[in-house]
């Protein structure tokens, strides 16, 4: 495995989902940043299952323990390590997955991988509770960004065909960023009354559902990042490919480039107050690896909960034969509300980790 | 800049658009492989500009002079250097984009990273001409997958909104890799027709058009990969960025997983001949990071050539005004053709690099 | 900061002296490898502080709780993370060396490094605590690189003149690297003796002093490594200058060759039972960063601990004057005993990275 | 293989002995760096075999070409690559070694390794010859950390027990790094005479002879490196193992702090001019892998060249038996006139990849 990312700042990430604890450590942070626990938790909780209609009844505090790194409430220069306990692990709700893998998961390319000492026990390491402890690492970068001046948010710009309003790439601002309304991120109050709908409806069935989700960056200075292979685009979408549930990503008008002419995707330069912008930002905010100094915009895919109640076919690995599962236990109907923070938090880790 | 990639065999790609030579290192070949410079001549021709109606009238030998690594022709364990020289180049057409920027090119970018100091000329490191490097190293790395029973292949899939038959993710063949039709990589006749009639009009008028790509590999082995951050998807989308059009990446039902409702994106599995299959293969031969041994298929935007005749507004970098820029020179009115191979290319060293 | 190490296994270290825990993460452990925890606290106890004559009075159980990464006693594939709790610690022994940097330590290119934010308690992240997360890593390797038929042992080869029996390069066996005498790792019962003495009596006085440590290690195959960067001595030496107190890494013959000829350094081949072999191994073990197959043999140089009693010059930091520093607190008068098992666990980090 | 190295300048080293060419790629130099090629030709040439009585009869001018990363005499942020055209071969002296390894040569490793395939010709990939690129490398790096006001110099501090005058590793300066005396970079007359008298004796006999370099810097900013694994001992030691003939390593002190007592070994603070200053410099510049701000000192160990006229016992790979070989063919009966540049190069490449 390689859990691990990053070349001034790195993350290492550990932990199975039933473990004694999962947790990260941020190696290369800048010394004397305060670090503000309080609003850490808060992005934290963003993550946490909620107990809503659309998201799993587990329950977790997974506010992290920070062992390593801070000395006075600042960054000292050492490692950063933070410890996330398993508390309310129900290990019994996993033991048929053990012989049937689950559709969608991967139960069986865990075995291909790792053979039968894989951890199975709700996924393992490969299980989206993972992504808290990115959310602990990306958190923190967000604190260290926004002290200079740089801001990360994202929302469900799509739902199974519901749309939300897109940011504007050009005129993005911190406030559009900060301002959605509703339990989940999205902008428009009838997008989101829209999928809340049928988020529960999903769920009702035993069914789940994917979107998309848009992350914009404003305050992003201009000149940073290289072509080739370390460029923001290589590095954001490398990491980004950590989330689980991902399965597209792309920047800007993304895959709209395919049905453009070079005359309206390319962006024209003028002068605007005394300085070269763009008139479009097509490129979201990335030419040649390199940030133009416009918003960062990009967009990736999230797959559908691949744990539903509705029986599915798989196989019997000890019987090789095909048969039902029918998945038990605590699941998301729609993990795109709890995947929003883990997204700017991978974001935030990227770039700090080209800015810092 | 870093351009250099790869964990076992890494590659490290140099040179601009007009200095003496570009090329590539590839450390890490397995030794005693035999090179078939021949077929590699075949494929980079496949790259090579061909002066047909889509392509520049630039024309390079393109053929790379091995100087070291191999030893009556097989690699020999050293790192293999493969160096292109660079013959027909025009400098002087490239005088006026040293204070005009070109939109949709990284002229900006690169000053703002590198300073008056970069190489303007041609795009310098940023140019199109160096994924021939590419395909030299991944050209190298696909006779390597034969001989171990990998085939890569891609196809345009669509142009502004022609589309070509799409490959088939469950019962794909190698066949299906190798046969397409026309002059460029389409599996459809009649698709080949419209796009290469769309290609012509563009470049009577002086503009250019974007596309998709798809690509497609079989026999690639199951197992093999990592979840977080060393998955399949980590390291080709990692890779593929490094192609300069390109503006998205999606693996298997990609964006559309947007739109899917679990019971319909979920693979199920069942048993075929006493082994373990997918019915269907939406997670594109990569679930959690690792191949599922089903066929791997992922898809990229590439953008329209940023160059284009038609008169576009930039601004003088001298004059800090706006102002028009007409683009001379050569240009592919659509580089979806030569970019095919690249991609191809990419997909190889990624995959060599994962398996070898 | 950079406490991350290894190309497939990848070790990042984490904690200070004093902050709530201390820890390492193991990333691409192979999975299915039993871990036996008594045999790791046996291990970790040859670190530990003893309490004797020649090390310090501090006391820590040292003991690891492993978090993640096995289920059921064994590896899982996910990375494993282990955890050890600063319990004995006495901040306040600390506070002067706040003002006063101590001689021979990092307490000064700490600040210069990381500024006033550093944590100066007990050295922060450059104590030689943190060696106690590395034999933790190593621990494991080295039960895993046993069960390949690999191992390795270590021994004080002298202090401060005083020389023990050196490793016999050529027919180093299993047992020779076991079979020490007295309470720290001596191979000769006098030698011992007189080291021992020469402890107590620099502890006597407030004293401290330094030695060589020699590390052997057998049934390593030959064929593993590469030249140039990636080598065994690239490797072990980059590994080896993690220990706090090293100054210097020689390789077989080691400095020694800048006083031979090549007709005596050269180790001439023979066959042996049908098996080529080397009739000397003065490259230990080691031929153009590739292992030979013969003993790798390999010597670091330890400095005295820094911390001793007698009183020192130093500078007041917030002063600017000359002023003398009486360190107080519980130190080793000699380093060495507890850093022949810490040489041991990096050699077997590195060997495993090599081999697994 | 991994001839790379380096974190952000990275260099990508190839070629065999007698390949086409060998030659280097250096990815992340800055930009706008003025290159003066005199200056690296003189240089290149400190390492080239000069034909006198010391060194091999092999001639090649070794003047390398640069290809690309240059424009109008500046780096422009390129990568770039050198390449040195290999000229004077005589691949027919090397037929013999194909079958009877050379004792003290890697040509029976390269085969454990690489198999039959590896390039037996004068050493392949392993040879002193590709120390030339290291030097294009290194004399590049030199030119910009000069301009940095660092500046790194090195000598033969002793041949075969005949010793130089060590550096003062308090007061070393430029002008001491600069002034050396007769052919090869030894700083005192007398010492100069007895070793060039001592390497004509062992030329005459057909032996080699092997000794310690010494290296200094100074100029080089405190503060700089990091604590664990990337100080700046973890990284020179790591890309000094790189320079085939070395067996051992050794910062400041070194080796002889292992006779040392703490109170002699520390190295105490003092004010000077209002700066604080180190009294003693046993560390060599160095403390917790971080500079102190005084003169980096270390030294490096260099095996006599392994290639003696003097008959040797070998094996016979095909007959399985034992026999002598006699070495032919034109090799240096001392190396380290020609190993001062490189030392002072790897040095280079190291510190301008923390600095720059």
């Amino acid at each position: 495995m390689s859990s691990t990312f990053g070349k001034n700042i790195k993350i290492s990430v550990f932990g199975q989902s039933h473990s004694d604890a999962i947790g990260v450590v941020i190696d290369g942070l800048p010394s004397g940043e305060p670090i503000d626990t309080d609003e850490l938790a808060a992005f934290m909780s963003r993550r946490a299952p909620s107990g809503a209609a659309y998201s799993t009844a587990r329950r977790e505090s997974d506010f992290p323990k920070i062992v390593s790194g801070l000395f006075d409430r600042r960054t000292c220069g050492a490692p950063l390590c933070a410890i996330i306990e398993n508390s309310d692990t129900r290990s019994s709700d996993y033991s048929e997955i053990k012989d049937k893998p689950r559709p969608g998961h991967a139960d069986l390319t865990a075995i291909m991988r790792y053979g039968e000492w894989r951890d199975y026990r709700g996924g393992g390491h490969f299980s989206g509770r993972l992504t808290a402890p990115l959310c602990v690492a990306g958190g923190i970068c967000i604190q260290l960004l926004r002290r200079k001046g740089v801001h990360i948010g994202a929302h469900i710009s799509s739902l199974c065909g519901i749309a939300d309003t897109p940011y504007d790439p050009v005129k993005l601002t911190r406030a559009d960023l900060e301002s959605n309304c509703g339990d989940f991120p999205v902008r428009s109050a009838s997008a989101f009354e829209k999928m809340a709908r049928l988020i529960a409806d999903c769920k009702a069935v035993g069914d789940s559902v994917g979107g998309i989700i848009e992350c914009g960056v404003v305050g992003f200075p201009g000149g940073i990042g290289d072509p080739m292979f370390d460029g923001l685009e290589n590095r954001l979408s490398a990491a980004l490919f950590a989330i689980p549930a991902l399965k597209g990503v792309e920047f800007g008008a993304g895959f709209a480039v395919g049905s453009m002419k070079g005359s309206e995707n390319n962006d024209c330069f003028c002068m605007e107050n005394g300085e070269i912008t763009c008139m479009t930002n097509n490129a979201g905010g990335i030419a040649g690896g390199i940030s133009t100094g416009m918003p960062i915009i990009f967009r990736v895919a999230v797959k559908p909960t691949p744990s539903i109640a509705i029986g599915q076919q798989t196989v019997s690995l000890s019987e090789k034969t095909d048969c039902m599962l029918n998945i038990k236990g605590r699941h998301d109907p729609c993990i795109l509300p709890r995947a929003v923070p883990v997204v700017e938090a991978v974001c935030a880790i990227v770039l700090a980790d080209f800015l810092l």
